[in-house]
């Protein structure tokens, strides 16, 4: 089978793979939409996670189930899935101290185009599929669907990490596709004022759209300096970093109150150190609690996404800015996320 | 001063009284707008919480501040302020513990109508004005404003009492303007699906406006197997109960999901026990968590919710069916809320 | 092989069954030590799950692994084990909730002696051996560890669901051997004061050693207003029911301050309700919680309770008051549970 | 009247000050016992909250009402008290949002000996007597009940802050008082391993005594190699950082599994950034939780500290290696702190 995959560090290309075969609980996939991400990019391009060779790219899909293990239970061939970013083995003692994202080790929830072969092939393996896929309600188009098993659920993590409150005041880093999700999410979750940093027009206009009262544009000054302004010196009541550099973390310490919280759903790709600044976090007592996480997984959660979009709380459907027909688009669309034109916020591709 | 008082129990009628005098730490608020609140009707004619002489009625207002004692920092004569149905105390080992809501014992941070006069009264105190006050933005209308001290904050706190997550399935028993507050809060939290119970079609009009996405109407049979199909038999995340009879708690319990939780912000006003089904709360061990509070008060808790309307998250405006103008239509509101004809959600008296 | 069974409500014996057989996932242990538990009294002799044929009894247990299915990773035969009273299904959506306890429906996370044959034969069956047995240090006795598997997880989850702070003044009602473990569940969680329910000598002298500063007798008076004398009328933080009759769920609520948690692990066998007071409960308004949960089982939670008692900071052995060697003192340990004479506390049967 | 002081950065003396009035609100104290602290050391020699001019020292005090305002209740002239390092203004938005610590702005909960006149002085003030100052039992003596105000709460801050569960596996950086107490609080909250990192050969007995398990030598090598073999490379559930410098933090985070909690209650004095290891912290994805922050102070939290020592849940009088009669004899215990001698945990000043 074909799949579009990082060749080595700095190198994509068209490659044939043999096709997957279901262990008794996995199930065999092929995509019906495709997006590619970000972390696409720092994986191939920046060598983020370290040198790969021949592995498929992509983690963000939908698709049809086509085959399933012995001991599958609720899945059967020809049914349309959402497939989450996030596959754990759900058997560990990581899963039972309450971190399936973590489950075998640090971030090894994570196994798409990163520990196995991606989403971006005919076919892909999903391990203990009764546990990670969720069934896509018709009434749900590819498009929407298709920003459930990453943006949806990484933006939305970010709202739940920073543990908002009725009526809050929150700062998003950060508006790609994933800021938006926190922008989204952050409304949500009953915020009352949501503070975005960006600078392109086409994501302010979504960020907007999304629910933000008010815009900071990290060309026109210090965010630090402006946020501090806008809320008459207060700070806010937490923060939420979405995409960002190394710099991030500590204007984020420095925005929040006494109390409040950052939570980060941002990959940090540069550096060997993130820095705090000692004396805005209070030398170290000041209650600014930091967090980080990766994107919650599995079943359950992306039955949730579901519902939210099908109940429709939210349309993630309106960062789809750019779409493609045709599984030989990936690499288009791929290169998309590289350039990031003006205009793009998520480019997805139909398979089907 | 006059004032609309319950006489004693089953009987009203207007006083008159010495306007009331502020400590040092005080206020003295003359109302800008009122409603009035089921739980006086309670109060006056089931005396709920037993015999009171000429005692000022009325717990939900807005106004303008008249004087201020020499202690009160942020408040003078003039602003506009909400005042919360809740005014506790702040200085007590129970706002220690985290609960304003019993400062200085059980319910005792409800003051109004309550422990003292309350606000349908020409002019009314406020105990620790710096605390319990908050300003009214000018944008704000006075019918909005009103419904924040009780509506929003008690229906809101069910939602918050629920822990409700993003994506999940949530029933409110009982659309009243609690109810529908609790409907609007559990929306603004993000649940996906939202089944609320109720029968007025003015009421169900209102639950969906505020975000409800099933309607069940006990008159068409038992509410809990109605909900029980609705999802498949698996139940719901949380429940809240809003406005119901003694049975609501056994009913709620029955219906939630194993790990969820049971929510009650309604004011329980008969019988000596409130049963829960021993079955259905698996013999003491179904993690079927059951709370009950009155709701938050306090100036924080109102600039909160202030914001939530100044941002447009929410507009509690719609419940506002009924807007009278003059201090002396008090009486007809009061009684409106007796009477509950088929249109009404929630009556205001415009004072100013 | 030969287990002691339920034969039929009311009726227990000896009978002889087939060796179970391990799934792939799956273990065959042989008990080292085996305990009776008081709920397999209720089980037998009150029908309180309901009729059972020829179901071997007992879900307390210390074994020898002795086969083991082809993809269990980390046990062998020979290995020593601590076996869970609650043994779930670890792939399911109740799990990704957060309630193993639940797994596959309510308190279905509990399997021995109720859904299949229990731990009182020669040979017992555990499902998913990796994620619920735990490896039994040398060092401790067995006496000590066959108290892990139920008694320690279940007196100590009721201290987890009171939500016990450090200082607080915590009552126990019930000093079985769960009301004990929940006695020092409370010390371990860092309760200042706990105040013991019971009556009988060896059962306080025991709270007392685990723990109690105080102890009240119910056949002294209402034990509610013993303990509001006790703590100045200001009631008590959290109140923690680990065995009692249907009224004690309303006593809790009466004695707990607004704010504090009632927690219950006791298994309620009697009647259609459990009552909570209306007035107690502040109109349902006062902020006092109601929990009850099955106790944690797993490989996890086995390891951490270990731990505890590995490094001293609990030493469950001291209620092991009868001990017995021989696999055939079963019947007579089991009985005993029944007649509960004056000095006993529990009875363990050292198989090996 | 006499106080021992800070005269500017570097220089300590006697000085003669008036002896504070009481508002309405407020007590004078003079002071039964004091002890000095490290960061009394830090604030006078490193100048790390900057310059002051003759500001009296000391904010670890047990003493005796001589006066109270008018509006005092539960205190008179003559009561024995515990004072709270912190005492903070409770008529706040920052008390109302939960974090007292901070009300009126970044750790300004902390007065004496900061931003006004500690306790090393004939008397001192105290503001909001009701809400600040406890009583302190006969029972309690005060080699003990002086470590209550700062040692104790701030060493129990740091368990709160790191969430440690039942069975626990935790490691406490720095095993100066705070640190010792921080091991007593992690025992207190049920940990099963608690790692001790330190040196002294004092302060590791009085670790031990505490209950730490393991004892980490930093002079034997790198403490997160040593802690990871330790564990078997799994890491620990918790960081608490009780005393260290600024790298301190990347190695908590280094040394915590996913899922785990850094807390920390040391006052950084030095360097402009707290770094955080990048790859460590999983590029921001690991859930590896930071905190920090300033002890709680209040009445509440003093009768709750009380209250374990009255019931022997600790004894933190094992801490007061040195103790001095006599007021003139602050000088000398305050340069202990200073020097550290090799059997020094704290000294005491009994003034009585």
């Amino acid at each position: 089978m074909k799949g579009f995959a990082m060749l080595k560090i700095g190198h994509i290309g068209w490659i044939e793979k043999e096709k997957p075969k279901a262990g008794p609980y996995d199930a065999i996939v092929r995509p019906l939409a495709v997006a590619p991400c970000t972390s696409d990019i720092h994986t191939v391009f920046e060598g983020a996670i370290g040198e790969r060779h021949n592995m498929i790219l992509g983690h963000e899909a939908v698709g049809e189930v086509v085959e399933v293990g012995s001991e599958v239970r609720d899945f059967k061939p020809g049914d349309r899935v959402v497939v989450p970013a996030i596959t754990p083995d759900w058997r560990t003692l990581d899963v039972q101290r309450g971190f399936h994202q973590h489950s075998g080790g640090m971030l090894n929830g994570w196994k798409f185009s990163n520990i196995k072969d991606g989403v971006f092939a005919e076919y892909f393996h999903v391990n203990d599929a009764d546990m990670n896929l969720a069934h896509l309600p018709e009434e749900i188009p590819l498009e929407k669907a298709v920003m459930i098993p990453d943006m949806m659920t990484t933006g939305f993590h970010g709202v739940e990490l920073a543990e908002i409150g009725l009526g809050d005041t929150v700062a998003v880093i950060g508006i790609g596709p994933v800021g938006l999700m926190a922008v989204a999410g952050a409304r949500l979750r009953g915020a009352a004022r949501i503070i975005a940093v960006g600078s392109r027009p086409a994501l302010v206009e979504a960020a907007k759209y999304y629910g933000a009262t008010d815009i900071v544009n990290y060309k026109h000054g210090d965010i630090v300096e402006q946020i501090m302004k806008l809320t008459g010196n207060k700070g806010v009541d937490a923060v939420i970093i979405a995409g960002a550099k190394t710099e991030a973390l500590s204007q984020a310490v420095k925005m929040v109150k006494p109390g409040g919280t950052v939570a980060n759903v941002n990959y940090f790709g540069e550096g060997e150190i993130l820095p705090v600044g000692r004396l805005d976090w209070g030398c170290g007592m000041a209650h600014k609690f930091i967090k980080g996480g990766l994107c919650p997984g599995g079943r359950l959660r992306m039955e949730k996404l579901i519902d939210l979009v099908r109940y429709n709380r939210i349309d993630p459907g309106k960062m789809a800015t750019h779409i493609f027909r045709g599984f030989d688009n990936i690499e288009k669309a791929l290169l998309m996320m590289k350039e990031k034109q003006s205009d793009l916020i998520k480019p997805v591709v139909i398979v089907e």
